[in-house]
């Protein structure tokens, strides 16, 4: 699986890249960012934190803007962040902002035009993960972090896969898609009309019913436009009443959705992704 | 003086916001941002460390990508981010980036079409700091930073004011317009081909002839592109022999002209500076 290198800078110690390479399970050229903390070597592998951006994201947003560098060189601990969506020109797209290119909610569509390259679960799950721990001095010891969109991708994947991930993190997610306008637009595309089909990418859902025990933390700000209509935190607060593992939601008052929230919090995160990551 | 809030974030326990006013000294309206720290109260007035950017940048770069609110909230630092140049369609331009709106030099312009509005020396040191002590909680106390262009207009407005301001800091200055492609292409259009007149904002020529003393830290990346064409920090460093003030400049290794960069290091800078604005 070859990659080429895009653009590479060195930040905090650290070292920024930026690669293309051909992704099977989408179909298309994928470009993805990597934070490599100075520890990393092939003889002392690093954990990776995988972070999925929101709506209309590339890559470039978090790491440009979220400020977590620091933190992490000092954690030792190394970032991935994929695009949002598959992209290139075949790829089929929407007008809106909330559909299509830059917002491939991480699953795999089953409806045409869209399935023939927006599998993006299996690309975040799979793939990424082999292509990352095949060409870069990181270990297996994975954790899962987003934002708003990427912030239900991290949430429905974490909870899907409990014995890959060792904790999950979210920013504002869309807490309850199968309720909220930007999840029954992208479902009912991506997924078609049976509802039933949409529950198995909705993190209320999945908390409600999961065995699992991974730790979760999540930051809301109470002064997100979006709150009310398209992320609905209740939901998943009351469908962790019956959650075996650490679930904690906080509400951060005065903050938006905009990464100056994420950059105010992102070091908390990270305490709390090295805590999993780092522990024997 | 009127200001018109255009936009407002909580960020790391404090406030970014961003005016457009009327501004005289430039003859347009200006936007400008502003991060004030959880501190900052009518009673408890904090200083202001005004940050210049580089060439095609605005008020947005630095607040956006810098990562420096933590630090300055910790510090008790209020940040002020003035746009590049003067902007609007009555306002000359040019088509390269490093010419024209993006790129005022943060001098005062002589020659037409650029006298009109290019006067962003006065912009900065005069119009736009009465305007910021009298309409947020801030002192008179207040120091002074920048990028590459922004680097070389701190250092200079610093050295020619040297009772405004407590400390000059800089990250990739220009340290010698006169003699470099950037340099000699704006103060030769803003200025005119008399080279006695450019003289009066190079950095190297004003540290040298500096009878002052104040603080100054400069970083640079080695691995700078801009390094021994535009920026000439050897000649900074060579006029600092008979400077009476602290002067340092850091190369630092590996790093380039990105926000990245800055980002690195912007922490020790704003320590740089809290030390000097808190000292009695």
């Amino acid at each position: 699986m070859p990659i080429e290198l895009v653009s590479q800078t060195k930040v905090c110690g650290g070292l920024h890249q930026q690669f293309n390479h051909s992704a099977e399970t989408l179909n298309c050229t994928m470009r993805f960012a990597i934070f490599l903390p100075p520890q990393a070597s092939e003889s002392s592998k690093v954990p990776v934190l995988y972070w999925l951006s929101g709506l209309t994201c590339t890559d470039e947003n978090f790491m440009q803007k979220a400020g977590a560098f620091k933190r992490a060189a000092e954690l030792g601990i190394a970032i991935v962040a994929p695009d949002t969506s598959p992209r290139g020109d075949d790829v089929a797209d929407d007008e809106g902002y909330d559909m299509g290119k830059g917002a491939g909610f991480y699953l795999n569509a089953t409806q045409q035009p869209w399935a023939a390259h927006y599998q993006m679960y299996d690309y975040v799950v799979d793939e990424l993960p082999k292509l990352i721990e095949s060409n870069f001095p990181v270990s297996s010891i994975k954790s899962i972090s987003g934002h708003s969109m990427g912030g239900h991708g991290a949430l429905t994947i974490g909870l899907k896969n409990p014995d890959t991930y060792r904790a999950i993190s979210a920013f504002a997610p869309i807490g309850n898609p199968v309720n909220c306008p930007w999840g029954q637009k992208a479902f009912t595309s991506y997924l078609g009309d049976n509802q039933q089909d949409w529950l198995a990418y909705d993190a209320s859902e999945l908390l409600r019913k999961s065995s699992a025990a991974i730790s979760i933390l999540v930051d809301q700000g109470d002064a997100d436009t979006f709150l009310a209509e398209q992320l609905k935190p209740e939901t998943l607060i009351d469908a962790a009443d019956s959650y075996d593992g650490s679930f904690e939601l906080r509400m951060q008052p005065g903050y938006d959705h905009s990464y100056y929230f994420i950059s105010s919090f992102i070091d908390d995160h990270l305490n709390f992704h090295a805590a999993n990551l780092l522990a024997s």
